[in-house]
């Protein structure tokens, strides 16, 4: 193995951190879909979304401010957020005048891209006059520990999946908005590249080297108070033939007090992976308890969160609630119900 | 996550490959502590060593014929493999005109310390002029594709651990022997560093990234012919707090028919986790089963296998025959006793 270094409680912030206000950019974009990453952050984050910025022939409106990077800057945008992703994931020729002049006015670059930022030297070198940012939301931070799997404190809630691709991100959001809006004390807590530009930190936990993924994990959420909740984006599935490392690290270094079984209505195997069947419910709680009981006793499931956006829109409420009373949870889509069901369950169980 | 690419049977060779005969370097080592990698290879493969070098002061002996590197070069050596690490991992600046040296006279330069050949400018000059590799075993190759989940060909079986360090590569490296003096196809696959230097290739897992555990794991185990055993080298535990993904990746990826349990006579907790019990045998088998069946539904558990170095020398047998007889398995010592037992049962089985 790699490294026996251990967390100490001065690493615990150690995750990619992102400066707000952001400016989403929106390059010469016309279609919704590549686009979704800007629609994300002004859905979920409003408050830290300052403006967009598009370029000629871009039609996409997220219903904020206009702005240009020198008013942006006046105004207090403290990020440039690449929103849109181009075929292939490549920063174009287009981009790089309005990209440079963000360095130049002193904002921060940041992207999720598959095109590294810090890897285009006349970004790198607009970034080093300026002391501004460029910020990779795929590229881990260095030197990650060792996963300890002590207990820390403050409560945790991990949605997991049957699958990838079905809402784990947006029951995360949904339960962490819920909770606040009834004022508790919670976060949400991001591992994916979306999620972090969502949250302003975190750690994209697929691109952290094998033997450091419960150590990430345990960055993700660090010690807080008692009764303060970090309600964590899950990735991938224990039963997922690619990725069930990655969602066992991350459940380890998680150590989660509740979790929430993310599904998606209708789907019958594995996205991409034709051979294998979609698992079970009960068969993802059983995992996640039998694998999270090492480092979480206390561990349960508090729901179930489905994507019924596949079922006819007359069916959905009843799809919910033949779940809810098969397996004795609560049911929600996190889109078309929000997340309050869950809060009532997991409150009255306290 | 990060890609979709999956595996085709051209990518099935996608690992560090080692070119064979070795130099043995150990440097001007006196320690056989520091000298275990050199030892470990003359002792698992003689074959592929065709000399050993010390330099001024060194005084292991590894019972080869003492080369310079010009002379092991006359004499067909393709490689020399440093066999020693250095307090810290580094390369030592008096090692330099050697391992110039052998570079220019087109010997390939391997290693496996923390400082890594190729971030050595010196020495990527040599090897650029002279056409011979540098070759890092602790960094895996690139463009790893993601774990298909697809039944191979052929017939594999995995050592898995209660905990790490506790002979989980011995035990591989007996089966596979003790196999091949029955005249049985089988090979070694190495999963870490030193395995991979006795291998001759291999990838080292715990030093992937996430999103590709699996899929490494699958290159390591490629198609073979239906009665080919391939006897991987596991790594971590399924239980450990730190590496469990690590395990879990390469149990999922390699998709054993067959597994033998390691573990150490005496030992209660995982080694530097002490708030962590090793989990007891059944359980590892238990977990096993559960997670591999996904990929194999035949895995099953055939043997177990103990260090009992820890133990009195008149109590080990008794030990070994007591867990024989406790889980029904066959249970060997792979120094003491060699891995015969297991053979055995596994033929009888067939």
């Amino acid at each position: 193995m790699l490294n026996a270094k251990k967390l100490t409680t001065e690493e615990t912030l150690q995750t990619i951190t992102l400066k707000a206000p952001y400016l989403l950019f929106i390059g010469s974009e016309t279609e919704p879909i590549y686009a979704k990453t800007a629609a994300g952050l002004a859905h979920w984050v409003p408050e830290k979304c300052m403006g967009q910025l598009s370029l000629p022939g871009g039609t996409i409106d997220l219903g904020l401010p206009k702005h240009d990077v020198v008013s942006a800057a006046k105004a207090g945008a403290k990020s440039l957020v690449i929103g849109t992703s181009a075929v292939g994931g490549a920063i174009p020729a287009a981009w790089m005048p309005t990209l440079i002049q963000a360095l130049e006015s002193g904002l921060d670059i940041v992207a999720g891209v598959h095109t590294k930022l810090n890897e285009m030297p006349e970004l790198v070198a607009a970034a080093k006059e300026s002391g501004a940012s460029l910020v990779d939301v795929r590229v881990p931070p260095k030197d990650i520990p060792v996963g300890t799997g002590l207990k820390r404190t403050g409560k945790r809630l991990l949605t997991v999946g049957t699958d990838c691709a079905l809402g784990k991100k947006y029951t995360a959001l949904a339960i962490a908005r819920a909770m606040q809006e009834r004022g508790i004390d919670a976060d949400f807590r991001a591992s994916g590249q979306t999620g972090i530009m969502i949250a302003g930190n975190g750690i994209p936990i697929d691109a952290v080297v094998a033997d450091f993924l419960s150590g990430a994990a345990e960055l993700i959420s660090p010690n807080n108070s008692a009764d303060h909740w970090d309600v964590i984006e899950g990735q991938g599935s224990l039963f997922h033939p690619g990725y069930s490392s990655v969602s066992t690290g991350l459940l380890m270094g998680s150590q989660p007090d509740a979790f929430v079984v993310c599904t998606e209505a209708l789907r019958t195997h594995i996205k991409g992976w034709p051979d294998f069947e979609l698992p079970s419910i009960p068969a993802v709680i059983d995992r996640t308890i039998d694998l999270g009981k090492q480092v979480n006793p206390d561990i349960a499931c508090v729901g179930i969160s489905v994507n019924t956006s596949t079922l006819p829109a007359h069916e959905r409420a009843a799809y919910l609630e033949n779940l809810s009373q098969l397996y004795g949870l609560p049911a929600i889509d996190p889109i078309a119900t929000g997340a309050d069901a869950i809060i009532d369950a997991l409150l009255g169980s306290e």
